[in-house]
């Protein structure tokens, strides 16, 4: 549905997001693209970057050790590795091991007696399997970019320690923790034992991650990315933009975060009965907003559509991409592509398609 | 090894290839690295079309229609996926499969025959593996580059349609192959079931690759890169260097041959007791040398090596990189990197380091 | 844990149940084994069915078709395959498949709204995984032996139908269910598309089980089993026993559950604080327990031990085995084993431990 | 084609070894089976000890400790695990896993130079798999049940320790190779890490098989019996008929290597041109024969064929049963279920389809 939702937007007439499309169109609307922080294009300033980038050949250790010690300080590991996926240990089948869902709390943390009772029970017992890996998420996705505290991370360290564990953070958007905790990203990670990180989510850049760990853990994973025929080469260029993304982070997440948490009290101060959002959630740069009175693809749809009187009404016409996100929630994403005014512009446009919805 | 080799003559002084290394070198040589094709690195050119591509997000199937339909049009395939592999199917353990290697005859051939008895056996035995899949190399790597012949690949396309199994073309070097085949390569793909194609090889793209095969395949190839955790985003930046690459290939490769047998057939010439060459083996991009006398790894150092008195004897101070490639011979790559003019001073520095081995 | 409260038992003073142990114990208690209906041991009968088995070489398809036409008949499936495992599709990381847990309704069914969702989801969307195979369990274990209700099957079959999925029942109690549901077997496995049956559950053989489906489907599953390493050889020898336990099954389960039935209302008329349990729910061979104002692992050992004064009590010592299920429970399960008499014993030591527990 | 043949062989007329087969048959004719040692049956006194055998289940810790503990004297390990596969760690695709065969001298050995290139490339090297296990087979099957010798496990034993990497043993034939060699089992498997026993081919039992190792690896391989299924109950019936056939196993073994050094001679003395073996090779129970002037399959037919003529000139009607080994071999194989007697009916029936092919 996403994919059909999604070519829906492209193949509509009039989309200006989409440079390479056919240019006849009529109504030529603002798009506010939301969906996610993926969607972010590379600027002039990083396209140079890209361009400028020394390089070598990853394959044979020659990636230029500029980048290299540049994301090592960063993240405070002695051992880094390039790699395509944004999300590490996802594919548990692949990797023969048995994953044990836990339930999220609301605030995207783990219920820690019930982790402990996972982590407890293959020790002492042959019936049950041996928790090896604890996989954390910071932020959160799922819960709405919450933030991991820094104390329940070190708690989750003591446990997994305890019972012999270690534990991953999924770090696609460990910057947006970081800002939003006002720690260095190396503090962060400190508590786990290996890391990925995503370049093109709150880093801007078009393709690619970093995993971190300690040096033996990188060398399996190299081994491990050449077994799955990965050889990386000159894929410096990707690192120049993430290093160029990395640079400024702190600023331009920062006002995603700003950006994010604005709409959602202008949201909140338009009191409609059908969409319902607390601004005291919004910890960075997502938004969940809870819907109701309609289904949240209907939703999608009228932010997207483009009526002939919304010019009249509001002075633009604007389409806001959005993905439903559960049966009853929308998820709306900040990133370097939307700036404070692309904020009220959506608002607005939530303004007028909440009120046509009221009898 | 490789790798130890590799960081010797990085860090080694002057060598000017390193361009991020130090520049208080005494000797300025001139290097010609012939490790591999994958050395090569964006030109200003494709640096352009890197910085200028029109990007989407290829997660949700955005990337643009136009490098799509321009490598499929190239590959003859209704089904694209770009991907980080430059090898698909090398990962047996991973896809839960058995893989059963042949022999490769010297030409980088199967024997049909053997063939044959592999593809037969499970077919009314259930004593033995049903084979479903031949995997092909084409050009062949570890026979020198070679060419599978137009013939060879229509009867064992025969083959395996008989038993059932499908081909997959490991096209890493497609575009060598259909060079020297004088053919496009959607008439050497014909005879497969699905290909995949390396951006950083004979086309100098800094790193990704793309797979080809019909819609329900790609559907299925597009799940499994989702489950590995690899949304590739703006890939289309890689795409787009890829397709400069694309533009003038057959130029490229064509002089990349040429210099491969201009090499061959000078070393032939020196005639040196240390190092056999059959420039009639050399088809496409590649020269396997056969050492005697002396260890792959020692002529390596000693054409990577500069001596003093190197300049006065031939008027310049050159370091030829090279792999030992088996125990007894080495491998030399020609790509974009290496002009006329680099083959021949490789091949004087050859003649200088076999000279001084006589006694 | 399990194992440590078996160690206990195994290793205490005068439990006559394991005839290696040393006999010098002092008090002589009679033990009622309600851990499992795993726990039967052969009797004379099936010893001799054992001892007089024909049996072939079942890697050579020599095992005798007298015992495969019986197994056939009555799962009525053209094919069978004798092998070790009792939960056939539980190893989805071997397999490399990802499984997909549904929570369990108190009467051991899924929520068929939920699961269609499931089956639904990966249709239409590539960012979905796609459902294939639905696995049941009947009678359902957690539940407490539970029988899934013949329209229930009928109904998860039209939906797996509807989404392209397959049906496997995980059939090691299947004929505790069909003697539940006064069926044959073959009526129930008609919803599913392959089965597996344990023989040392409810047929009390030593070891082994059955896999029924398809033709196509067995013969892959021969394969897989081969490629596990597990020719069967003589196994027939197994299957003899498992004929005969199915020989008789109706009449020993209907007793089973008739017993399960007998204790739970002999519980229930004890109107202990500390433990309940509702007779409507014993379908089956299997009495769950809700234990309130002790641990469940403390009951099992207050069951368990042997007092001095307790044959002065009720005239007997018995030690009443059984395994803590859930925190707040204890599961009872009855087999080949247990008598009326000894259901009666072990309901006149509940009641000796329950009326000890109170002020 | 195997199970073909077997099936021929089945459902052929008057084949009295098929007990369950219809006995209607005109030429009652005697047979010998010399296709595998798998294919033997359990005899009275195996049937008794199995009917006898002392159980408890396995899955709670519960079989009994006399048989453990013989076992463990056996092998000299602390550590055992009754399992279902007669060869352990042949599923590499499903362990995860690339398996890297080296070919095998004629008897049998690897050669030690290719071994320990193998054990060294991943050392060093990234870009090479890093060997952690050795397998290796005693006696060895392919080469003709070849006794690998103690002075070779010693060296390949140290060559594993130099590099890291452990050894199992397939001794599915261990107690062959113990006879044969005049020393304990233990003293063979004191140079591996771990070794598997098959029950059902040197010991006559019906199935079954255990693996033996270190306390900490017999525990993982109890856990991944368990997560493959694999509760193996009351499976001490089978280790049982496993410790009867151990307790005369050197007597039977012995005679059986004595019956097919007498066939090897035989059959040498028959000087055919059709037939060729070598008796220095036949070290234990198997006999390889080299067939020229005819397939293997073909002979393998005219041996279990019965002519009319037979009885009159050699006063037997015999058919002997082989399997085709290679493209240009067959392979007999001595086991309890042949004596001496069948070992010369067996060489005159040979003599007697040799003779008839000569011109």
């Amino acid at each position: 549905m996403l994919r059909a939702l999604a070519r829906a937007a492209t193949l509509g007439p009039g989309v200006p997001w989409v440079r390479w499309s056919g240019s006849q169109a009529v109504v030529s609307a603002q798009v506010v693209d939301l969906r996610s922080d993926t969607v972010t294009r590379p600027g002039p300033a990083m396209s140079r970057a890209m361009a400028e980038a020394v390089v070598g050949d990853d394959d044979y250790g020659e990636d230029p050790t500029s980048y290299r010690k540049r994301l090592q300080s960063f993240l405070g590991w002695s051992g880094l590795c390039l790699c395509p996926p944004t999300q590490w240990p996802i594919s548990s089948p692949l990797a023969g091991v048995l994953s044990h869902p836990l339930p999220d709390l609301p605030h995207g943390m783990l219920d820690l007696t019930e982790l402990e009772k996972v982590l407890a029970r293959g020790h002492g017992s042959p019936y049950h399997p041996v928790c090896e890996l604890v996989c954390l998420e910071n932020t959160h996705n799922s819960s709405g970019g919450r933030v991991l505290p820094m104390d329940y991370l070190h708690q989750v360290h003591l446990l997994a320690k305890t019972y012999g564990a270690r534990i991953h953070l999924d770090g696609a958007r460990l910057m947006n923790a970081a800002v939003a905790l006002r720690v260095p990203p190396a503090r962060i990670v400190e508590h786990c034992d290996s890391v990925s990180l995503c370049f093109s989510k709150g880093l801007g850049a078009p393709v690619g991650a970093v995993v971190g760990g300690p040096k033996d853990f990188i060398e399996e994973a190299w081994r491990f990315r050449k077994a799955l025929g990965g050889g990386m080469h000159q894929s410096g260029v990707l690192a120049a933009a993430a290093l160029l993304g990395l640079a400024d982070a702190e600023e331009a997440l920062l006002q995603d975060h700003g950006n994010a948490q604005r709409f959602a009290k202008g949201l909140q101060e338009l009191a409609s009965p059908f969409c319902f959002v607390d601004p005291a959630t919004v910890e960075t740069n997502m938004v969940l907003v809870r819907v109701s009175g309609l289904s949240p693809s209907e939703l999608c749809q009228r932010l997207q559509a483009v009526s002939p009187d919304e010019v009249a009404q509001i002075g633009h016409a604007v389409r806001v991409l959005l993905f439903p996100w559960t049966e009853q929630s929308v998820r709306a994403v900040w990133h370097r592509g939307i700036s404070t005014h692309d904020t009220d512009l959506a608002l607005r446009k939530w303004e007028l398609v909440l009120r046509q919805l009221e009898p």
